[in-house]
């Protein structure tokens, strides 16, 4: 008998159908002899459909309201989940993140949870109930009603999971777990049985989309296995639990990619010890977040040195006459140069921290394919490289199947 | 300068249209020197989508998460109000059941309202804000959600109303006021400008269904003037007050009608003091709600007496094999009729309580017309008569006419 939190997404709640088959689940967790807690996500377009008619009225609407108005969402999908329960012969009570008290800062629309209250939901699995909760929502000190933003679900249920000491934390979605790389660019991706939390955020990070970089940041510090499984089968999906020492590790667990960012290259700066401070302090104060840095050696006796870096492409037209300002007019650089056709493709994987060579291989695999690398950055379990975006599928490719993923990954 | 609660209904918040409309008024009446309270029902149709999915799960279906669903409705309305509120150029905030603390009983889709904490309502409109709160809704002391009931919001008004000491609770409908009568079935039937609480009590239960029975008696209890009028224009409406002994009373301020009631004739019983008290004992012990009651004087020598009594047309299904033991089985009747297409006529008026003859010119008004009067029964301000269904319209007009209502009344 265990304590298990089970997250049910948008899509699996997404018509009254769907929403029977949630019970049905939760319910035979419970006649396994668990103890279960539903998180549930606003059934799928609700959202859109809320924020759709605020938007009707305002462009620039209050934060507090939208968030009242959102917080509906998860509100129906919660109710409707303990009536389909109890419609099934259970017994479920809905609970609101101001009932549970889900505690959030008074930042609305990307509230961070401060503190959670298990009391009420623990009362509620001791009557023999399952808990149904209302993902994505919280309420702040002042009584106020906030969500935690886009994708706040998942946060949800690995925070709850963390509050009552629960066992597992189910996350159910429309895939049937992570996966080595994106299947729709990599025929060979297969799934991952077991992952670290340190390689799940990476990949998080890096655009795989199937958890909330938040949720995997909590169920690390607090060490709340999850397990990312899909609401229509009953296969084993994912785990992302902490690091397991006595297991064989695999060298690289994951190949991801993101051509979301464009580069930015900063020609001819004179190599002073504050040009980087100057640099990119000038570009936060005009808060535009930027990625990847490299800075090169400086080029011998003219004391010019170059920086490359990546910002969000959607911020490229409001940056551009702020980076000339800041590049050309304060530092004096010669020439500014700005590529949005690039894309990141990156290899995520514990097992590179022992492993020497990892990174050349990594190299040598986009040389094989004739892929001109454009920048580098590593981190410890994590080694990126920019390319030109016509080349992304083609590198994915290369370093999925040349780092022998394609293969059932050993765990 | 007042504080003024406006309560708009579902049809008045039907559409961002209308909830932009809404919003304008609300600026209107802040913009004239007034402190403004807003309460909003759910946009019309949307309960009835949200009971709907719920039906489609179950259809014995768990009140207390009917009224987790059910409450969001005006949880939207309330937050997209506050939203129009703030495109206009005004200041507004939302406020839940909970937030405010509308305190209830915990007897879900019907709970009754314990107390109002008016401090948040205050300060926020002490803030220069305007209170925009969700009607209908409420918490129980156990931070469940409740709800009123359906037209919930006209009590949630009326009671925020009397907490907050408000000067009046504007109630803004569909239609521009109180009807001498229907004016669906009497042409003549002319806007009330002025009615006292008891009369409206007597003509909402009776069944006009401008105002909910149960906010006029909280507004009769605390002392709030009603003005009930139209969101579609400025005109005056009708103000429901406390009786004004300077004015010149009008007898007769409006005509009902009800078709909703079956009359049952119980015959031939033997008159012993507790006849009525173990028939209609018997009768609410099987939950049967009766209305009229009307025994005739015991037929000398027989010891004999005949009792009539109204139901609810709906119950008399379920009713008529439950009567029949009590009556016949158990009190020995000789005969139970029963009459479905009846229709009770009343005239209201607190003038009848000073004015000797209402109820004869009623029956020869009544009589004028071919009528047969099937029951009577009285109360201070009011005489209800029975007829068939057929004669319902004829009698309504005769008695609005004969009374002259059809003119302007003078209050």
């Amino acid at each position: 008998m265990a304590l298990v939190v089970q997250k049910f997404g948008g899509t699996s709640v997404g018509s009254i159908e769907r929403i029977r088959s949630v019970a049905r689940r939760c319910l035979a967790a419970q006649r396994r002899g668990d103890d279960v807690v539903v998180i549930v996500s606003a059934m799928s377009g609700e959202t859109n459909r809320l924020l759709g008619l605020a938007h009707q009225l305002t462009t620039v609407p209050d934060a507090r309201e939208m968030d009242a108005l959102a917080a509906t969402g998860e509100q129906v999908a919660a109710a409707l989940t303990a009536l389909a329960i109890q419609a099934e012969g259970g017994r479920a009570r809905s609970l609101l993140g101001h009932q549970v008290r889900i505690r959030t800062d008074g930042a609305f629309t990307k509230a961070r949870i401060q503190a959670i209250d298990g009391t009420k939901i623990a009362s509620t699995v001791a009557a023999g109930e399952i808990a149904v909760v209302a993902g994505f929502q919280g309420v702040s000190e002042s009584g106020d009603i906030t969500t935690l933003g886009r994708g706040g679900s998942d946060t949800s249920a690995v925070a709850i999971a963390a509050a009552i000491g629960a066992d597992a934390c189910e996350i159910y979605t429309d895939v049937d777990g992570v996966y080595t790389t994106d299947p729709n660019v990599c025929p060979s991706a297969t799934k991952i049985d077991r992952i670290s939390f340190e390689e799940m955020l990476e990949l998080a990070s890096l655009g795989a989309k199937v958890l909330q970089i938040r949720s995997v940041e909590i169920a690390m510090k607090y060490g709340v296995p999850i397990h990312v499984r899909s609401s229509f089968s009953d296969a084993e999906g994912t785990w992302v639990t902490a690091e397991d020492q006595s297991l064989e590790r695999v060298v690289v667990a994951g190949v991801a990619y993101d051509k979301s960012e464009a580069r930015v290259a900063v020609i001819g700066l004179t190599d002073t010890p504050s040009t980087a401070a100057d640099l990119f302090g000038a570009i936060a104060d005009k808060n535009i977040a930027v990625d990847m840095i490299i800075q090169g050696a400086s080029r011998g006796a003219q004391d010019e040195t170059d920086i490359t870096f990546t910002i969000a492409r959607s911020d490229l037209d409001r940056a551009k006459p702020e980076i000339e300002a800041i590049a050309r007019e304060r530092l004096g650089a010669r020439e500014v140069r700005y590529d949005s056709a690039i894309a990141k493709v990156s290899i995520v994987g514990l097992g590179m921290r022992s492993h020497a060579g990892v990174a050349a291989k990594m190299f040598r695999l986009l040389a094989d394919e004739g892929i001109p690398i454009q920048a580098i950055s590593t981190s410890e379990i994590k080694i990126s490289c920019l390319v030109a975006v016509k080349y992304t599928e083609l590198a994915v490719r290369a370093l999925h199947d040349g780092f022998g993923l394609g293969e059932r990954p050993k765990t």
